[in-house]
């Protein structure tokens, strides 16, 4: 491993699959990549628990440099690789500012689409209300309005403008990933166009998550939203 | 305002804290600064609302640009005037890669932070439960063992390294406003004394919030942490 680079990821997680993208955009291929399995409980094993004490993955490991945030490892790939595959910050400053704008916005939408997929998951059985998935759901669909509208407004194609950036590396795995729940793409025209649109770009097809790509259909949750 | 910089923010909000202290640091001086009230709701107001549609502070706008969001907000001042005031990304590569890490880690401190102190706030009075609460509270501590460990185990006596850097620009906020609220300095004694050590530093002195010189007790909510 001439990187000396040690990616641990489970499938479909999207903070494990930005930084699978991260490293085709940069055309960083030579890196130790070890698929864990979340229902197996691996992201607790010692083997994430010594670079990732939160016990999450991604684990990332350059040479005794450890960044397990993905955004942050995405910004540093981004960093270290700069002049090594694809460019994926803005030349110019103002689509740059407008990047941050929506990868910081993407964390919200992340949250907003957990609160609701991981209800049941996160709130104890004696704590969960009715009222609160109910209002979970509303600002989630919220939410998603106005990426709707982002992308109706344009300047696009990408989130950021007219080039592939950043942004879409760490928020594309969250839009794919309500997909993957069910939203209906008939609402949300838009977000289903990007969505599609880049299902073929390289780094996302060849890093799409395989037990998506072993069992199809995936889940309807989201479906009425 | 020969930089066409309009910030919106109120006082002690960490998010609004990040994007003054950033201003300073890069010597960015001539800007509209506009000091909003929370408890007036002024966040509400069309004025806030023109430039953020989530109506919240801070509100950022540069020319034609909107980056609200402050991490990316304080990305964009970083690069935007990159050579002017205080260099905040270090130049070494892997102590880059290690500021990344603290400031995506210092939005799960904020998180843990914000479940505890905001939690009446956040979930309504018939969704309350003191397992939630005491979860919360729990999971509040471990983050905070985490962070005194960090700085224990050093380098320091910065987040990242040796230099003051985006990490301390985005996570000092938070830091102060958990002794603002109480945190016990002789139990998480690293972070008392980052804590202290960074408040005569001119970025911080400057923009200390407000409210808090003009009540200098804060709350006891988190003294039993």
């Amino acid at each position: 491993m001439a990187n000396n680079i040690t990616v641990l990821w489970g499938s479909g997680s999207p903070p494990c699959w930005r930084v699978l993208i991260a490293l085709e955009e940069k055309n960083v291929r030579d890196y130790n990549s070890v698929q864990l399995s979340f229902e197996k409980m691996e992201h607790k094993s010692k083997q994430v628990l010594d670079i990732n004490p939160r016990g999450q993955l991604p684990a990332f490991k350059i040479g005794d440099l450890v960044v397990n945030e993905s955004y942050g490892a995405c910004m540093f790939l981004e960093k270290k690789f700069q002049s090594q595959g694809n460019r994926l910050t803005p030349e110019c400053i103002t689509e740059e500012g407008h990047m941050y704008q929506r990868m910081f916005e993407g964390q919200t939408l992340s949250q907003k689409m957990a609160d609701v997929i991981y209800y049941n998951w996160k709130v104890p059985e004696g704590e969960r209300h009715d009222s609160a998935v109910k209002r979970n759901r509303e600002a989630l669909i919220s939410e998603l309005k106005l990426w709707e509208g982002y992308l109706q407004k344009g300047p696009g194609p990408f989130l950021a403008g007219k080039n592939f950036s950043l942004a879409d590396v760490v928020v594309y795995p969250a839009i794919a990933y309500l997909f993957r729940f069910g939203l209906c793409e008939e609402r949300y025209p838009k977000l289903a166009a990007y969505y599609n649109s880049l299902k073929s770009r390289p780094s996302i097809k060849t890093t799409w998550p395989p037990t998506w790509l072993e069992t199809p259909q995936g889940s309807d949750l989201l479906k009425d939203l």
